[in-house]
């Protein structure tokens, strides 16, 4: 059977793969300082070059800012469809503190870690230069022994990820017949642990709200005014005090409108995962799910819409004590969406709460801060379980579908700028110290890494 | 009868009296800026000398920070009781925006005002140099006719008000002795329209607490903890919340035990100075007297205690939006106090309630800001009710009698430190533009100033 000739050429050709992993981290491409634009854009090119090499059609496409790698197979294919588009970003995070990295970030290095496994340590060894090479190395191999990849596959490697995207979104709609197609596959998460391959088939959205409540129109003396004046703070605490009910639940009218339970075998699979309060809290300094009652800590993070407090200020906030009755008090509020929701209409029910139950002599205005919906890839989904099981057979232990609480933007802007949904496999480990010093990728991530994309091409062409 | 010939005497010295205001005025005693120290000095030099030339045994006595001005009426009395002390201040505030001064501060000068009013117009000609002369011209006029003053009468410039008055609570301790008497009369405060006198007879304490709450032991990303994790502004903002119930009073235990109620005199009498939520409020942009139910706004300023929100702080406060679960939240809170209650036990049980309220994984922490009871003379007291008539006498309309929101250090002070009652008499006005630009006194609150004070000290001997 092929794919496991393709295994085979994976395992031989590792060393290969690792040296070219080695010449990527090299580069220091960091995005976010101009200092190392010269340096991002040989990013850029390390990337067409390698992936001209295997037989793409590959160009180095400019932007306002750093430019983006587009790549086409244009050779054989086992299958037509589905035609995927792989994602990932080439582009690096600011080294500082440097005196914190036990050896120079550019200077990848295989070292042993706890427990003897073999990791590579470098900026960028993980986010997301080794995972981005995790599916051009398996590409590499497929073609190399098959001369064929098993269906049609488009690349998209980003310069900008780590900088905010700025040019993503113009880019995508630019570029909306060249890009949009079946099925995003985005390599820029992680594995349940390091033994238990994760799909991430859910994001949260998100609502930001900053409001603001005016009462006098100035400061005024808490003395002399004390009582009768109507007092900001007062306002605002007892409006955001009223957003959550005793089971901490969002009171907003319409809230949970299209808020879908999680399937039975999904939750008995997230419970078999072991997760208490504890184990995901405990490392802060917590150990108690603060959110809605009765559900588990990943149901609350993976699968609930939440109101979170962001920021509140109002007052003197200085040394000391003031005896002032502020004019202003505000605060920002934001709203994780799950799939469902409607961020405009949560936005309007916010603002509309707080308008509402406005006491005299208060006045709110309001500032929006982006809104985007919840994703989830249906639970069904063939190319899901295709995937899935996939993983499970590489790893010889059942992947785990598993929701993301953040948002990662580029899946958004697939699913609103292209119509595509997104399948986010990526190999990381939650203890590879990415955006801090020292970070790293485990030889098993980026070795295994490849045999899965392999495997999951495979599934999803057969 | 004595008082008569008293008061004639003073009217046909106005013009030397208004004189000695000038000549006081012109000495730019700032106490706040220590290139004026000498300055200072020199208006503690002057009233020592003003004093002495009525016959007053005179000192100026150094502190640490600027002088006090400490006399002794040594001469013949009328009647040995009741021994008062006089407290003014000699010292005044800066004068900047000096550009938004009509003529200089410190250039003294009479001028019409709207309707015909005279005024003085000078840094200090109401605060509190005009005020502290209206007694030291009715002693001089009282002596000069009768060649005795009514009672025992010791005086007590401070040259510090303007400034924090550091060095008074030593000064009080250290000279107990030679201070403590029957009453203190503090002649600092405003009549409670240009035609009616008033008296200030409670003050309204005061206890500052600052309330920090911390769950996380560091900020978290409230994409990947939002739900789960305790939120600190979310526990402070409910926590704060109920602090007051639907008829905004205070929900602390105990909090209104030893608050005795406005007598009915007092508060029909309160309520025959017309002023409505709309009056008292309406200059600052409000309408609504937002205190306790069922309160009138003056009873909510002057006899009730409060919970106020003075300040709070959390998260992310600049500009834009950051998408975190802050580890801390804190709030400044203060409780205005009136007579009865005792600020150790308001302060325990705020700490109580917030303790007792907190949610898991929040913790909390408590700073004092300072404590100080409410203070009231009693409004059937004898000396209040006999100032409250010669004043009604003078001015030809029922003197007020009210209540003071804030604080008056000063009278805490005497009240603790020396075991001795105020009473609050003075003739500024709510126009007088102390401590701002253009500050004035009007030659009607000097001139009938001097005249009760002569009345005042007449009907205490009697």
């Amino acid at each position: 059977m092929t794919i496991d000739s393709v295994l085979t050429r994976i395992d031989a050709d590792l060393d290969a793969s690792l040296a070219r992993l080695f010449d990527l981290v090299r580069i220091p491409s960091i995005s976010t300082d101009p200092a190392f634009a010269a340096e991002v854009r040989r990013g850029a090119e390390w990337c067409r070059a390698a992936l001209a090499e295997i037989g793409f059609e590959a160009s180095v496409r400019d932007t306002p800012g750093h430019p983006m790698v587009v790549a086409h197979w244009r050779g054989p294919v086992r299958s037509e469809s589905p035609h995927v588009l792989f994602y990932g970003h080439y582009d690096v995070q600011p080294v500082d503190p440097l005196s914190l990295w036990e050896t120079p970030p550019f200077e990848p290095r295989l070292a042993e870690a706890a427990g003897g496994r073999k990791i590579v340590v470098g900026r960028g060894a993980a986010d997301d230069k080794g995972q981005l090479l995790t599916f051009v190395e398996a590409a590499r191999a497929y073609v190399a022994e098959t001369g064929a990849l098993p269906c049609r596959v488009t690349v998209l490697f980003e310069g900008e990820e780590e900088s905010g995207s700025p040019s993503l979104a113009a880019f995508l709609d630019a570029n909306k017949a060249e890009l949009s197609h079946d099925l995003a596959l985005v390599c820029d998460t992680n594995m349940w642990d390091p033994a238990t391959p994760a799909i991430t088939a859910t994001l949260r959205g998100l609502v930001g709200e900053e409001v603001t409540i005016t009462c006098a129109d100035r400061d005024l003396h808490s003395g002399l005014f004390g009582g009768p004046s109507q007092n900001p703070i007062r306002v605002l605490t007892h409006l955001l005090a009223g957003l959550h009910d005793e089971q901490t639940r969002v009171t907003l009218p319409g809230f949970y409108d299209g808020v879908a339970d999680v399937p039975p075998a999904l939750r008995a699979q997230w419970e078999g995962l072991g997760m208490t309060p504890e184990s995901f809290l405990g490392p802060y300094g917590l150990s108690t799910a603060a959110g809605e009652t009765g559900r588990s800590v990943l149901e609350q993070v993976w699968a609930r819409p939440t109101c979170e407090f962001n920021g509140i200020v109002g007052g003197y906030t200085g040394e000391g004590f003031k005896t002032v009755l502020p004019a202003q008090a505000s605060a920002k509020v934001s709203f994780r969406l799950v799939v469902g929701q409607d961020p405009a209409r949560i936005r309007a029910a916010f603002r509309d709460y707080i308008t509402t139950n406005l006491p005299a002599d208060a006045k709110a205005s309001f500032r929006a801060h982006g809104g985007s919906p919840g994703l989830a890839l249906p639970f069904d989904s063939p190319a899901l379980i295709k995937a899935r099981d996939a993983l499970t057979r590489e790893w010889g232990k059942p992947a785990v579908i598993i929701g993301g609480g953040g948002s990662i933007p580029v899946v958004g802007d697939f699913k609103n700028r292209l119509g595509m949904e997104s399948l986010m496999i990526g190999f990381g480990l939650d203890d590879d110290r990415i955006h801090s010093p020292n970070e790293k990728y485990d030889l098993t991530s980026f070795h295994h890494g490849i045999r899965s994309w392999a495997r999951v091409l495979d599934a999803l062409a057969a």
